[in-house]
């Protein structure tokens, strides 16, 4: 296995060539029945069609070969048998393994990952002894009675993915459970989530890998002054997810503690305790296994050689198509589907902290592209919002469509001759086709050019096994991507300077009344900037 | 008033040359207390931090020429005198005036557009005592009770702006009312929403302009039969905001009915009925009277023809500076406050509808890049997630940074020795340091670059009179760009052609069942995309 720079494929050479000329989608039968046949790949219940990129035959044998060359699979297979791949050679870095697939390696008798299989297993196990101590009784509030509330206090990693998932799936919980969730450092973000809360019943479930997060800390100080308070005793209320050894790693403080540990991401952390107390609690163990099954049959059809039936490997390569050759500097990702709302939020997330990176794996500066802007919210809604520049802006938008031929609810009406799962879909279908064509007009404001590369991602219906085997799918194709760049897509560097800053302007704000600006004296930023803010 | 090619402007040659050595911000001693306190503008309580983007005084020069040379303020209070700015020449168009500002130009003896300010005043009359017969009791449920919920029915315009104005002001609820939104044609999101809803004391106000907007219809269809599933008479519960004459326009099928105008374009319509019968239902009439007070006074700072006392043009040429100038194609919105968590969306759609455009009020297509890709999350949520991409990614992303003094609901607690608002504010003016200035480290990982433009917005608190003036802020912002780039801000054509497609399919989908696919056949692209999708 080797590391080799992006620029320096052979395949990268081919594809510039071919990037010069295009598929040209707005042309007269570009999209033929046979090539909307053609350009489908399958995974694990979900359909791509990509018969909206610029690709032809030839392009899609460079990405094939692109793939091989880079041993993206190999490195993928590496990572899940527990190879040291968060790491920059040379320099200090995290060097540690990267392992959440162990989390959902569990209904194998051979796990690639054993080691860290089984303590998924240990901490599974603890939670469902839990989940039932709670379902028949024996854990219960000092009333006796049933809790009904679970609060996740965390942020980033230990927020985005438990909460994008639970607003995916809430349709499974069980009977009078819900989650509330407080992340930003904002008090106003604890108090209107507080508001209408019945704490009595209310577990609340603290998430810091580290046990040392800022806005976590605070947070989970401020909700257990609320208990107190209220005359409760936080530990009869409060959970632990975090790291053995960690400053929170205190089973006197906590009703329950899990652990995670430090071959999981927060990011890539959904899967692992820190998405399951949360889910477990709302959705049942059951379900929550149901999660990690569709999870683990994406992490199979990741070791596929073949991009046709390896969706997150045909969904990298199509994306570092669309970025690296056509210059395209972001990505939206647009579920036709309510539930998935916070989904783009999550992969915003996962995605531009995995591969927002410009330093290689050796430690060099990149000379190419590494990962694009990711937003997105859900269709229809975005039709009547952004959607126009998607169609006749100056920035072109490459865009992954994500829809399910049925409803979770089930509960529809007809109206004109169709359901409205119908006419989700029938809109996603025609978003995908009329970005493609584009069509003529003798108005000039009436013309759209065509060529905007999308694809459409689309399942039978957003079960659990559905929502975990479309969280694998992405977090394999940002893996992917990142070792086609050569890049550590497992550290965050990024997010340290900002911090040590914040921390050096609270020193100078602690105690501290306003006062006016001396403009005269040689400030640091930092004073100046307090100053003129008004906060000193 | 000339509308002039922004190629064609001397200005933009001038800023042209500049753009080659953009202003370094990495530099040693680049931000002294002196360029921190220099670089600031102020509007209606809003403080604009700037000494961090890429701009010296030529810069502030070059782009004040701008302003002048494009005639921007002049355009603006044209725009609010009632101008047929709406339209392109020479083709057919929407040939409308764009009067959104005539809502709140309701406190002044002498509005720019008496008639519009007329009509709007009005609306604002209906709705009080419409109000008032809520709070007195003369208008109850069938059983006598108040009204304690409101479910908004509508999308895009009718959905985002009211959405994130109630997140940023439920603080200021009155007691016991809240708000609800179903939007998307997803069957799903109304079921989700009414899942928990005690359909006897609620209200529910369709909103659409044309009356004929599909998702609105479809779930306004959908809540309507829950009612009488519920044997609740719709029309005792049902209120109604479109334009006078729509199919919509009927008083017998709504218990109230409210009426906007052809001179207010969806996504500018918050400060209508659109967001005011909402906004007046959950937060009080006196209250959203407040809102628009705060609007009107950020209007009048629009005319101010210094950059420095006009905050939505300054903010608007900076970022055609960013965008234009330097390049970069995307900008982020991210506020420092959880309760605009839906204010990012909302501008998204406001900026990426009005200026995602390619062709001229001419009619040419424009030979300039236009509207950026808009996005962002609140912060700090957002430094645990994408702001790794934001310090060290290869794409540069622009930011506005938005802030408050001071929490909505003060309820904070101190730890180590600051509150949580200090921590928070302190955070956002350390990630808008460390953007800019960088930092050098012997490890490459851990190098930041710099020269990451931004800028700080910051207000005392978020109060209904601020959330006025930032709303307008932004909408006025929108408008400047749109005149600078000579495009027409206010139509929204690009959207037409997925909508015709989305009625071609459903037509093809009418009581079809599955069918295998047929390749031979010379099918249209839709019909092979339907089942190629498992639709038909």
């Amino acid at each position: 296995m080797e590391f080799i720079d992006f620029s320096a494929l052979r395949a990268v050479q081919t594809l510039k060539g071919l990037a010069r000329k295009p598929y040209s989608l707005a042309q007269q039968k570009a999209l033929t029945a046979k090539r909307i046949h053609r350009y489908r790949g399958h995974s694990c219940g979900f359909d791509l069609l990509y018969a909206t990129q610029r690709v032809d035959e030839t392009t899609m044998e460079g990405l094939q070969n692109l793939a091989a060359e880079a041993e993206l699979v190999d490195k993928f297979k590496a990572m899940k048998s527990g190879a040291v791949l968060n790491t920059i050679s040379g320099h200090e870095s995290e060097n540690r393994q990267v392992l959440h697939t162990a989390c959902r390696d569990i209904f194998s008798t051979e796990p690639l990952a054993p080691g860290a299989t089984a303590q998924a297993k240990e901490q599974l196990g603890k939670l469902q002894s839990f989940l039932n101590d709670l379902q028949n009784g024996t854990i219960t509030n000092s009333a006796g009675q049933h809790f009904t509330t679970i609060i996740q206090v965390g942020i980033g990693g230990s927020d985005l993915g438990p909460r994008a998932l639970y607003y995916a799936l809430r349709r499974y919980a069980l009977p009078g459970r819900k989650a509330l969730f407080i992340a930003n450092v904002d008090p106003d973000d604890a108090a209107a989530v507080l508001g209408g809360v019945d704490l009595t019943r209310t577990l609340v479930v603290v998430v810091s890998k580290s046990g040392s997060t800022l806005e976590t800390l605070t947070n989970e100080e401020l909700v257990r002054q609320r208990f107190v308070a209220a005359g409760l005793e936080p530990s009869r209320h409060f959970l632990a997810v975090t790291g053995a050894g960690s400053p929170m790693d205190d089973p006197a403080k906590y009703l329950a503690s899990f652990y995670l540990y430090d071959y999981i991401g927060g990011r890539y952390s959904v899967t692992s305790m820190v998405g399951g107390v949360l889910l477990g609690f709302v959705l049942g163990y059951d379900v929550f296994l149901d999660v990690l099954r569709g999870a683990n049959a994406m992490d199979e059809a990741a070791e596929e050689q073949s991009l046709v039936k390896n969706l997150p490997l045909l969904m990298a390569l199509l994306g570092i198509w669309n970025h690296n050759f056509l210059g395209y500097a972001t990505l939206a990702v647009l579920p036709y589907s309510q539930a998935l709302i916070r989904f783009p939020a999550h992969l915003q997330q996962c995605d531009m902290e995995s591969n927002g990176k410009s330093i290689t794996r050796h430690g060099n500066p990149v000379q190419w592209l590494t990962g694009p802007v990711v937003w997105g919210e859900p269709g229809t809604n975005g039709q009547h919002a952004f959607y126009q520049l998607l169609h006749q802006g100056t920035e072109i938008v490459p865009i992954e469509f994500i829809g399910f031929r049925q409803s979770q609810y089930r509960e529809d009406s007809r109206l004109q001759g169709t359901t409205s799962q119908q006419k989700l879909v029938a809109n996603m279908l025609a978003q995908s086709l009329a970005l493609a064509q584009g069509k003529d007009h003798r108005n000039p404001n009436r013309k759209f050019a065509g060529n905007r590369p999308n694809s459409v991602l689309i399942g039978e219906q957003l079960t659990p096994y559905a929502m975990g085997a479309l969280l694998a799918l992405y977090e394999n194709k940002i893996a992917f991507q990142g070792f086609c760049w050569n890049i550590n897509s497992f550290d965050q560097e990024g997010v340290q300077l900002g911090k040590r800053m914040a921390t050096q302007i609270l020193a100078g704000l602690k105690g501290s009344a306003r006062s006016s600006l001396d403009i005269s004296s040689d400030n640091a930023p930092e004073t100046s900037l307090l100053s003129v803010a008004g906060m000193k």
